[in-house]
Protein backbone atom coordinates (compact mmCIF):
# COMPACT_ATOMS: atom_id res chain seq x y z
CA UNK A 1 0.00 0.00 0.00
CA UNK A 2 1.42 3.33 -1.33
CA UNK A 3 1.58 5.98 2.19
CA UNK A 4 1.97 9.70 2.01
CA UNK A 5 5.24 8.97 3.79
CA UNK A 6 5.99 6.73 0.09
CA UNK A 7 5.19 9.77 -1.35
CA UNK A 8 6.99 12.51 0.56
CA UNK A 9 9.74 10.09 -0.23
CA UNK A 10 9.92 9.84 -3.61
CA UNK A 11 9.57 13.20 -3.79
CA UNK A 12 12.11 14.34 -1.81
CA UNK A 13 14.62 12.55 -4.45
CA UNK A 14 13.55 15.55 -6.43
CA UNK A 15 16.43 17.56 -4.26
CA UNK A 16 20.30 16.38 -4.90
CA UNK A 17 21.47 16.46 -1.60
CA UNK A 18 18.47 14.01 -0.30
CA UNK A 19 19.91 11.90 -3.49
CA UNK A 20 22.59 11.53 -1.97
CA UNK A 21 21.80 11.85 1.82
CA UNK A 22 19.64 8.05 1.12
CA UNK A 23 22.38 7.40 -2.22
CA UNK A 24 18.47 7.00 -4.62
CA UNK A 25 18.03 8.12 -7.95
CA UNK A 26 13.69 8.01 -9.42
CA UNK A 27 13.66 6.78 -12.64
CA UNK A 28 10.19 6.39 -14.31
CA UNK A 29 8.90 4.89 -17.30
CA UNK A 30 9.28 1.54 -19.08
CA UNK A 31 12.15 2.18 -21.23
CA UNK A 32 13.90 3.21 -18.53
CA UNK A 33 13.24 1.01 -16.04
CA UNK A 34 13.45 -1.83 -17.66
CA UNK A 35 16.94 -1.25 -19.06
CA UNK A 36 17.57 -0.22 -15.28
CA UNK A 37 16.57 -3.64 -14.41
CA UNK A 38 18.64 -5.61 -17.11
CA UNK A 39 21.56 -3.62 -15.83
CA UNK A 40 23.75 -3.57 -13.11
CA UNK A 41 22.65 -0.90 -11.26
CA UNK A 42 20.62 -1.59 -8.05
CA UNK A 43 16.32 -1.39 -8.33
CA UNK A 44 15.36 -1.33 -4.65
CA UNK A 45 12.05 -0.57 -5.51
CA UNK A 46 9.58 -0.56 -7.87
CA UNK A 47 5.99 1.35 -7.37
CA UNK A 48 4.01 -0.16 -10.09
CA UNK A 49 0.80 -1.97 -11.08
CA UNK A 50 -0.09 -5.92 -11.32
CA UNK A 51 -0.70 -5.81 -15.25
CA UNK A 52 3.19 -4.03 -15.50
CA UNK A 53 4.27 -6.94 -12.77
CA UNK A 54 2.82 -10.03 -15.03
CA UNK A 55 4.52 -8.58 -18.18
CA UNK A 56 8.00 -8.15 -16.60
CA UNK A 57 8.12 -10.34 -13.41
CA UNK A 58 10.91 -12.02 -14.89
CA UNK A 59 13.24 -9.13 -14.85
CA UNK A 60 12.86 -8.29 -11.92
CA UNK A 61 15.25 -9.39 -8.64
CA UNK A 62 14.80 -10.73 -5.36
CA UNK A 63 15.85 -8.08 -3.97
CA UNK A 64 13.56 -5.62 -5.40
CA UNK A 65 11.00 -4.78 -2.88
CA UNK A 66 7.34 -3.92 -4.74
CA UNK A 67 4.85 -1.47 -4.29
CA UNK A 68 1.28 -1.98 -5.68
CA UNK A 69 -0.05 1.20 -6.84
CA UNK A 70 -3.24 2.43 -8.34
CA UNK A 71 -3.07 5.24 -11.40
CA UNK A 72 -4.10 8.23 -9.32
CA UNK A 73 -1.76 6.74 -6.57
CA UNK A 74 0.72 6.84 -9.33
CA UNK A 75 0.09 10.54 -10.06
CA UNK A 76 0.75 11.47 -6.90
CA UNK A 77 4.75 9.65 -7.27
CA UNK A 78 5.32 11.45 -11.01
CA UNK A 79 6.95 13.85 -12.15
CA UNK A 80 5.54 13.62 -15.54
CA UNK A 81 2.67 14.96 -16.96
CA UNK A 82 1.50 11.87 -18.82
CA UNK A 83 0.70 9.05 -15.95
CA UNK A 84 3.51 6.22 -16.09
CA UNK A 85 2.99 2.36 -15.33
CA UNK A 86 6.30 1.96 -13.33
CA UNK A 87 8.63 3.94 -10.85
CA UNK A 88 11.91 2.86 -9.82
CA UNK A 89 14.20 3.50 -6.92
CA UNK A 90 17.73 2.62 -7.43
CA UNK A 91 20.98 3.06 -5.74
CA UNK A 92 23.16 5.34 -7.02
CA UNK A 93 26.54 3.54 -7.75
CA UNK A 94 29.64 4.60 -6.85
CA UNK A 95 32.21 4.71 -9.27
CA UNK A 96 35.88 5.45 -9.33
CA UNK A 97 37.31 6.22 -12.18
CA UNK A 98 40.15 4.11 -13.57
CA UNK A 99 41.35 6.61 -15.44
CA UNK A 100 43.86 4.39 -17.37
CA UNK A 101 41.47 2.09 -18.32
CA UNK A 102 39.48 4.41 -20.20
CA UNK A 103 40.08 3.61 -23.58
CA UNK A 104 38.29 5.66 -26.90
CA UNK A 105 36.95 8.99 -26.51
CA UNK A 106 35.98 10.18 -22.97
CA UNK A 107 33.90 13.18 -22.38
CA UNK A 108 34.61 15.75 -19.80
CA UNK A 109 32.01 18.51 -18.92
CA UNK A 110 32.90 21.44 -17.40
CA UNK A 111 30.22 22.72 -15.49
CA UNK A 112 27.72 21.52 -17.89
CA UNK A 113 24.18 23.31 -16.40
CA UNK A 114 21.62 22.11 -18.60
CA UNK A 115 19.72 18.71 -17.34
CA UNK A 116 18.30 18.35 -20.82
CA UNK A 117 21.53 18.67 -22.15
CA UNK A 118 23.31 16.70 -19.79
CA UNK A 119 20.37 13.61 -20.45
CA UNK A 120 20.87 14.33 -24.60
CA UNK A 121 24.77 13.97 -24.02
CA UNK A 122 24.76 10.85 -21.85
CA UNK A 123 22.05 9.46 -24.59
CA UNK A 124 24.55 10.05 -27.40
CA UNK A 125 27.90 8.77 -25.79
CA UNK A 126 25.59 5.11 -25.64
CA UNK A 127 24.67 5.53 -29.38
CA UNK A 128 28.58 5.86 -29.94
CA UNK A 129 29.47 3.20 -27.53
CA UNK A 130 31.26 6.08 -25.18
CA UNK A 131 31.54 4.85 -22.42
CA UNK A 132 33.09 7.37 -19.52
CA UNK A 133 32.11 10.69 -18.76
CA UNK A 134 33.62 12.64 -15.94
CA UNK A 135 32.12 15.80 -14.53
CA UNK A 136 32.91 18.70 -12.79
CA UNK A 137 31.14 18.99 -9.20
CA UNK A 138 29.35 21.97 -10.80
CA UNK A 139 27.74 19.62 -13.32
CA UNK A 140 24.46 19.18 -13.40
CA UNK A 141 23.82 16.19 -11.29
CA UNK A 142 22.86 12.97 -13.41
CA UNK A 143 20.66 11.40 -10.81
CA UNK A 144 18.20 14.51 -11.54
CA UNK A 145 14.81 13.06 -12.91
CA UNK A 146 14.96 15.48 -15.58
CA UNK A 147 18.18 14.15 -16.69
CA UNK A 148 17.37 10.13 -15.97
CA UNK A 149 14.18 10.70 -17.93
CA UNK A 150 15.96 12.52 -20.92
CA UNK A 151 18.76 9.70 -21.18
CA UNK A 152 15.99 7.11 -21.97
CA UNK A 153 17.68 4.26 -19.98
CA UNK A 154 21.38 4.93 -21.27
CA UNK A 155 21.91 6.25 -17.85
CA UNK A 156 23.11 2.76 -16.77
CA UNK A 157 24.88 1.85 -19.87
CA UNK A 158 27.32 5.26 -19.20
CA UNK A 159 29.66 5.58 -16.30
CA UNK A 160 29.41 8.87 -15.12
CA UNK A 161 31.83 10.20 -11.91
CA UNK A 162 32.14 13.54 -10.36
CA UNK A 163 35.48 14.76 -9.93
CA UNK A 164 37.57 17.69 -9.02
CA UNK A 165 38.84 18.21 -12.84
CA UNK A 166 41.49 20.59 -11.96
CA UNK A 167 42.80 17.25 -10.29
CA UNK A 168 42.01 14.50 -12.66
CA UNK A 169 42.92 16.13 -15.94
CA UNK A 170 46.68 16.13 -15.49
CA UNK A 171 46.16 12.18 -14.60
CA UNK A 172 44.47 11.59 -18.15
CA UNK A 173 47.33 10.17 -20.66
CA UNK A 174 45.50 11.01 -23.78
CA UNK A 175 45.18 13.87 -25.48
CA UNK A 176 42.66 16.44 -24.15
CA UNK A 177 40.88 18.34 -26.68
CA UNK A 178 38.10 20.94 -25.91
CA UNK A 179 34.99 22.30 -28.43
CA UNK A 180 35.14 25.46 -28.99
CA UNK A 181 34.02 28.28 -31.69
CA UNK A 182 38.16 28.70 -32.73
CA UNK A 183 40.48 25.52 -33.51
CA UNK A 184 40.82 22.86 -36.36
CA UNK A 185 38.14 22.47 -37.80
CA UNK A 186 36.04 18.46 -36.97
CA UNK A 187 35.62 18.13 -40.23
CA UNK A 188 39.36 18.05 -40.87
CA UNK A 189 40.99 16.88 -37.86
CA UNK A 190 41.87 13.24 -37.41
CA UNK A 191 40.86 12.87 -33.69
CA UNK A 192 43.15 10.39 -31.94
CA UNK A 193 41.50 6.61 -30.69
CA UNK A 194 41.99 7.63 -27.08
CA UNK A 195 41.14 10.84 -26.56
CA UNK A 196 39.50 13.57 -23.76
CA UNK A 197 36.92 15.69 -25.13
CA UNK A 198 35.89 18.56 -22.82
CA UNK A 199 32.69 20.75 -23.36
CA UNK A 200 32.44 23.88 -21.14
CA UNK A 201 29.84 25.60 -19.67
CA UNK A 202 26.37 26.48 -21.85
CA UNK A 203 27.49 30.35 -21.21
CA UNK A 204 30.80 30.98 -20.67
CA UNK A 205 32.35 27.73 -22.24
CA UNK A 206 35.70 26.50 -20.85
CA UNK A 207 36.59 27.32 -17.27
CA UNK A 208 39.90 29.49 -16.95
CA UNK A 209 41.14 27.04 -14.38
CA UNK A 210 41.16 24.18 -16.84
CA UNK A 211 42.14 25.75 -19.86
CA UNK A 212 45.60 25.14 -19.05
CA UNK A 213 45.76 21.40 -19.62
CA UNK A 214 43.79 21.93 -23.07
CA UNK A 215 46.04 20.65 -26.05
CA UNK A 216 44.11 21.88 -29.00
CA UNK A 217 40.78 23.45 -29.58
CA UNK A 218 38.41 22.20 -31.85
CA UNK A 219 35.66 23.37 -33.63
CA UNK A 220 32.66 22.83 -35.82
CA UNK A 221 32.79 24.77 -39.11
CA UNK A 222 30.34 27.84 -39.15
CA UNK A 223 28.48 28.24 -42.53
CA UNK A 224 25.45 30.37 -41.85
CA UNK A 225 25.04 33.15 -38.91
CA UNK A 226 24.04 31.54 -35.99
CA UNK A 227 25.83 32.47 -32.73
CA UNK A 228 26.85 29.48 -31.24
CA UNK A 229 25.56 25.83 -31.15
CA UNK A 230 24.00 24.60 -28.16
CA UNK A 231 26.32 22.32 -25.79
CA UNK A 232 24.68 19.14 -26.61
CA UNK A 233 24.67 19.31 -30.15
CA UNK A 234 28.46 20.28 -30.34
CA UNK A 235 29.14 17.24 -28.05
CA UNK A 236 26.89 15.15 -30.60
CA UNK A 237 28.89 16.48 -33.28
CA UNK A 238 32.07 15.93 -32.21
CA UNK A 239 31.06 12.10 -31.08
CA UNK A 240 29.34 11.74 -34.24
CA UNK A 241 33.42 12.92 -35.95
CA UNK A 242 34.96 11.25 -33.61
CA UNK A 243 33.01 7.58 -34.83
CA UNK A 244 33.33 8.29 -38.00
CA UNK A 245 37.33 7.61 -37.94
CA UNK A 246 37.38 4.26 -35.89
CA UNK A 247 34.36 2.83 -36.95
CA UNK B 1 2.33 52.81 -19.89
CA UNK B 2 1.49 49.62 -19.42
CA UNK B 3 -2.64 48.28 -19.55
CA UNK B 4 -3.78 45.24 -18.22
CA UNK B 5 -5.35 44.37 -22.06
CA UNK B 6 -1.83 44.79 -23.17
CA UNK B 7 -0.88 41.61 -20.35
CA UNK B 8 -3.54 39.83 -21.71
CA UNK B 9 -3.17 40.16 -25.33
CA UNK B 10 1.00 39.57 -25.20
CA UNK B 11 -0.28 36.54 -23.27
CA UNK B 12 -2.99 35.75 -25.58
CA UNK B 13 -0.52 35.00 -28.29
CA UNK B 14 1.26 32.08 -26.30
CA UNK B 15 -2.02 30.32 -27.94
CA UNK B 16 -1.28 29.56 -32.29
CA UNK B 17 -5.03 30.29 -32.61
CA UNK B 18 -4.69 33.75 -31.51
CA UNK B 19 -1.18 34.19 -33.35
CA UNK B 20 -2.53 33.36 -36.48
CA UNK B 21 -5.60 35.29 -36.13
CA UNK B 22 -3.39 38.59 -35.36
CA UNK B 23 -0.55 37.51 -37.44
CA UNK B 24 1.23 38.65 -34.47
CA UNK B 25 4.44 36.44 -32.33
CA UNK B 26 5.98 37.33 -29.14
CA UNK B 27 10.05 37.21 -29.11
CA UNK B 28 11.52 37.79 -25.79
CA UNK B 29 15.68 38.78 -25.19
CA UNK B 30 18.54 40.57 -25.80
CA UNK B 31 19.97 38.22 -28.38
CA UNK B 32 16.69 37.87 -30.62
CA UNK B 33 14.65 40.79 -30.25
CA UNK B 34 17.89 43.05 -31.61
CA UNK B 35 18.75 39.98 -34.29
CA UNK B 36 14.94 40.31 -34.87
CA UNK B 37 15.47 44.14 -35.30
CA UNK B 38 18.12 43.71 -37.66
CA UNK B 39 16.34 41.34 -40.12
CA UNK B 40 13.41 41.48 -42.74
CA UNK B 41 10.68 41.00 -40.26
CA UNK B 42 8.76 43.64 -39.16
CA UNK B 43 9.15 44.24 -34.93
CA UNK B 44 5.50 46.16 -33.98
CA UNK B 45 6.07 47.07 -30.83
CA UNK B 46 8.89 46.86 -28.39
CA UNK B 47 7.66 46.81 -24.51
CA UNK B 48 11.14 47.81 -23.20
CA UNK B 49 12.90 50.44 -20.60
CA UNK B 50 14.72 53.96 -21.48
CA UNK B 51 18.31 52.15 -20.40
CA UNK B 52 17.64 49.63 -23.38
CA UNK B 53 16.32 52.04 -25.73
CA UNK B 54 19.16 54.48 -24.95
CA UNK B 55 21.98 51.50 -25.76
CA UNK B 56 19.41 50.14 -29.29
CA UNK B 57 17.51 52.96 -30.02
CA UNK B 58 19.43 53.31 -33.50
CA UNK B 59 17.92 49.92 -33.99
CA UNK B 60 14.02 50.40 -34.03
CA UNK B 61 12.20 51.34 -36.62
CA UNK B 62 9.79 54.57 -37.29
CA UNK B 63 6.87 52.37 -37.87
CA UNK B 64 7.82 50.26 -34.34
CA UNK B 65 5.56 51.55 -31.25
CA UNK B 66 7.35 51.43 -27.75
CA UNK B 67 6.12 50.79 -24.37
CA UNK B 68 7.81 51.63 -21.82
CA UNK B 69 7.45 49.34 -18.48
CA UNK B 70 9.09 48.38 -15.47
CA UNK B 71 10.83 45.39 -14.07
CA UNK B 72 7.72 44.55 -12.79
CA UNK B 73 5.39 44.79 -15.44
CA UNK B 74 7.66 42.72 -17.43
CA UNK B 75 7.66 39.73 -15.10
CA UNK B 76 3.49 39.86 -16.01
CA UNK B 77 4.58 40.23 -19.82
CA UNK B 78 7.20 37.64 -19.86
CA UNK B 79 7.26 33.75 -20.47
CA UNK B 80 10.91 33.04 -19.33
CA UNK B 81 11.34 33.19 -15.58
CA UNK B 82 14.45 35.44 -15.25
CA UNK B 83 13.17 38.51 -15.86
CA UNK B 84 14.03 39.94 -20.04
CA UNK B 85 15.20 43.99 -20.70
CA UNK B 86 12.52 43.55 -23.81
CA UNK B 87 10.26 41.50 -25.42
CA UNK B 88 9.19 42.45 -29.22
CA UNK B 89 5.85 41.74 -30.72
CA UNK B 90 6.46 40.64 -34.70
CA UNK B 91 4.78 40.68 -37.85
CA UNK B 92 4.17 36.37 -38.99
CA UNK B 93 5.87 36.26 -42.05
CA UNK B 94 4.01 35.36 -45.45
CA UNK B 95 6.17 33.04 -47.20
CA UNK B 96 5.22 30.89 -49.81
CA UNK B 97 7.96 28.78 -50.90
CA UNK B 98 9.11 29.00 -54.24
CA UNK B 99 10.60 25.31 -54.36
CA UNK B 100 12.39 26.15 -57.55
CA UNK B 101 14.90 28.43 -55.62
CA UNK B 102 15.77 26.31 -53.00
CA UNK B 103 19.36 25.69 -53.20
CA UNK B 104 21.40 23.46 -51.18
CA UNK B 105 19.99 21.17 -48.45
CA UNK B 106 16.34 21.94 -47.47
CA UNK B 107 15.18 20.20 -44.60
CA UNK B 108 11.37 18.75 -44.41
CA UNK B 109 9.99 18.39 -40.49
CA UNK B 110 7.07 15.79 -40.75
CA UNK B 111 5.14 16.20 -37.79
CA UNK B 112 8.13 17.02 -35.21
CA UNK B 113 6.33 17.73 -31.85
CA UNK B 114 8.21 19.10 -29.75
CA UNK B 115 9.15 23.10 -29.57
CA UNK B 116 13.05 22.22 -28.22
CA UNK B 117 13.62 20.39 -31.02
CA UNK B 118 11.96 22.28 -33.53
CA UNK B 119 13.97 25.71 -31.67
CA UNK B 120 17.37 23.68 -32.02
CA UNK B 121 16.73 22.17 -35.49
CA UNK B 122 16.00 26.17 -36.82
CA UNK B 123 19.37 27.50 -35.07
CA UNK B 124 21.47 24.34 -36.39
CA UNK B 125 20.38 25.17 -39.71
CA UNK B 126 21.43 28.82 -39.29
CA UNK B 127 24.22 28.04 -38.24
CA UNK B 128 25.34 25.65 -41.11
CA UNK B 129 23.67 28.20 -43.51
CA UNK B 130 20.58 26.33 -44.45
CA UNK B 131 17.88 28.60 -45.48
CA UNK B 132 14.45 26.66 -45.96
CA UNK B 133 12.35 24.14 -43.79
CA UNK B 134 9.46 23.07 -45.09
CA UNK B 135 7.04 21.98 -42.28
CA UNK B 136 3.79 19.68 -42.40
CA UNK B 137 0.77 21.72 -40.85
CA UNK B 138 0.74 18.99 -37.87
CA UNK B 139 4.82 20.21 -36.72
CA UNK B 140 5.13 22.72 -33.92
CA UNK B 141 4.50 25.93 -34.73
CA UNK B 142 8.08 27.81 -35.12
CA UNK B 143 6.35 31.07 -33.56
CA UNK B 144 5.59 29.50 -30.40
CA UNK B 145 7.27 31.68 -27.52
CA UNK B 146 9.05 28.56 -26.65
CA UNK B 147 10.78 27.73 -30.27
CA UNK B 148 11.35 31.83 -30.78
CA UNK B 149 13.38 31.08 -27.46
CA UNK B 150 15.17 28.41 -28.34
CA UNK B 151 16.33 29.67 -31.79
CA UNK B 152 18.45 32.18 -30.48
CA UNK B 153 17.55 34.38 -33.03
CA UNK B 154 17.96 32.23 -35.91
CA UNK B 155 14.19 32.23 -36.56
CA UNK B 156 14.67 35.86 -38.71
CA UNK B 157 17.30 34.16 -40.84
CA UNK B 158 16.11 30.57 -41.91
CA UNK B 159 12.35 30.41 -43.98
CA UNK B 160 9.75 27.68 -42.45
CA UNK B 161 6.78 27.24 -44.37
CA UNK B 162 3.95 25.21 -43.40
CA UNK B 163 2.53 23.29 -46.19
CA UNK B 164 0.63 20.16 -46.73
CA UNK B 165 4.15 17.67 -47.74
CA UNK B 166 2.37 14.95 -49.71
CA UNK B 167 1.20 17.77 -52.21
CA UNK B 168 4.79 19.64 -52.28
CA UNK B 169 7.28 16.62 -52.25
CA UNK B 170 6.58 15.88 -55.39
CA UNK B 171 7.05 19.00 -56.52
CA UNK B 172 10.37 18.86 -55.64
CA UNK B 173 13.34 18.42 -58.11
CA UNK B 174 15.94 17.49 -55.79
CA UNK B 175 16.33 14.19 -54.51
CA UNK B 176 14.31 13.04 -51.26
CA UNK B 177 15.85 11.52 -48.01
CA UNK B 178 14.90 10.67 -44.67
CA UNK B 179 16.54 10.41 -41.60
CA UNK B 180 16.01 6.71 -40.39
CA UNK B 181 17.37 4.12 -38.49
CA UNK B 182 18.04 1.60 -41.31
CA UNK B 183 20.01 2.82 -44.40
CA UNK B 184 23.25 4.11 -45.62
CA UNK B 185 25.68 5.36 -43.34
CA UNK B 186 25.67 9.53 -43.10
CA UNK B 187 29.41 8.28 -42.65
CA UNK B 188 30.12 7.03 -46.06
CA UNK B 189 27.14 8.57 -48.00
CA UNK B 190 27.96 11.54 -50.67
CA UNK B 191 25.03 13.85 -49.68
CA UNK B 192 23.98 15.42 -53.50
CA UNK B 193 24.43 19.30 -53.15
CA UNK B 194 20.91 19.96 -53.98
CA UNK B 195 18.92 17.62 -51.65
CA UNK B 196 15.87 17.32 -49.25
CA UNK B 197 15.66 16.23 -46.15
CA UNK B 198 13.47 14.78 -44.56
CA UNK B 199 13.66 14.37 -40.54
CA UNK B 200 10.12 12.34 -38.81
CA UNK B 201 8.23 12.77 -35.72
CA UNK B 202 9.67 12.11 -32.54
CA UNK B 203 7.58 8.89 -32.10
CA UNK B 204 6.68 7.35 -35.31
CA UNK B 205 9.22 7.93 -37.78
CA UNK B 206 8.03 9.20 -41.29
CA UNK B 207 4.54 9.67 -41.61
CA UNK B 208 3.19 6.73 -44.40
CA UNK B 209 1.74 9.02 -46.53
CA UNK B 210 5.26 10.33 -47.22
CA UNK B 211 7.32 7.20 -47.60
CA UNK B 212 6.25 7.12 -51.15
CA UNK B 213 8.48 9.74 -51.67
CA UNK B 214 11.52 9.01 -49.83
CA UNK B 215 14.19 8.31 -52.72
CA UNK B 216 16.48 6.95 -50.04
CA UNK B 217 17.15 6.31 -46.17
CA UNK B 218 20.07 7.75 -44.35
CA UNK B 219 21.09 6.42 -41.14
CA UNK B 220 23.86 7.83 -38.20
CA UNK B 221 25.90 4.34 -37.58
CA UNK B 222 25.28 2.95 -33.80
CA UNK B 223 28.08 1.73 -32.32
CA UNK B 224 26.75 1.61 -28.45
CA UNK B 225 23.28 0.61 -27.08
CA UNK B 226 20.88 3.52 -26.99
CA UNK B 227 17.42 2.92 -28.62
CA UNK B 228 17.86 5.98 -30.85
CA UNK B 229 18.93 9.46 -31.21
CA UNK B 230 16.62 12.69 -30.78
CA UNK B 231 14.73 13.87 -33.94
CA UNK B 232 17.17 17.49 -33.27
CA UNK B 233 20.38 15.25 -32.55
CA UNK B 234 19.92 13.01 -36.22
CA UNK B 235 19.01 15.92 -37.92
CA UNK B 236 22.20 18.12 -36.41
CA UNK B 237 24.39 14.98 -37.18
CA UNK B 238 22.81 14.46 -40.95
CA UNK B 239 23.24 18.86 -41.49
CA UNK B 240 26.89 18.60 -40.32
CA UNK B 241 27.66 15.73 -42.77
CA UNK B 242 26.28 17.27 -45.33
CA UNK B 243 28.46 20.40 -44.71
CA UNK B 244 31.45 18.75 -43.83
CA UNK B 245 31.09 17.79 -48.19
CA UNK B 246 30.75 20.73 -49.73
CA UNK B 247 32.29 23.38 -47.37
Amino acid sequence: MLTKADIKFVKSLNEKSNRYANKLFVAEGNKSVIDLLRSKINVTRLYTNENWLNLFANLVGKNTEITLVSQIEMTHLSNLQSSREVIALCKIPELLPDVNLFKGMTIVLDTLQDPGNLGTIIRVADWYGIKNILCSKQTADCYNPKVVQATMGSICRVNLYYVDLPEWLPKMKQPILAAGLEGISAHKYTFPKDVILVIGNEGSGISDGLKTFIHQTISIPKVGSAESLNAAIAASIMMDRYTGIYE
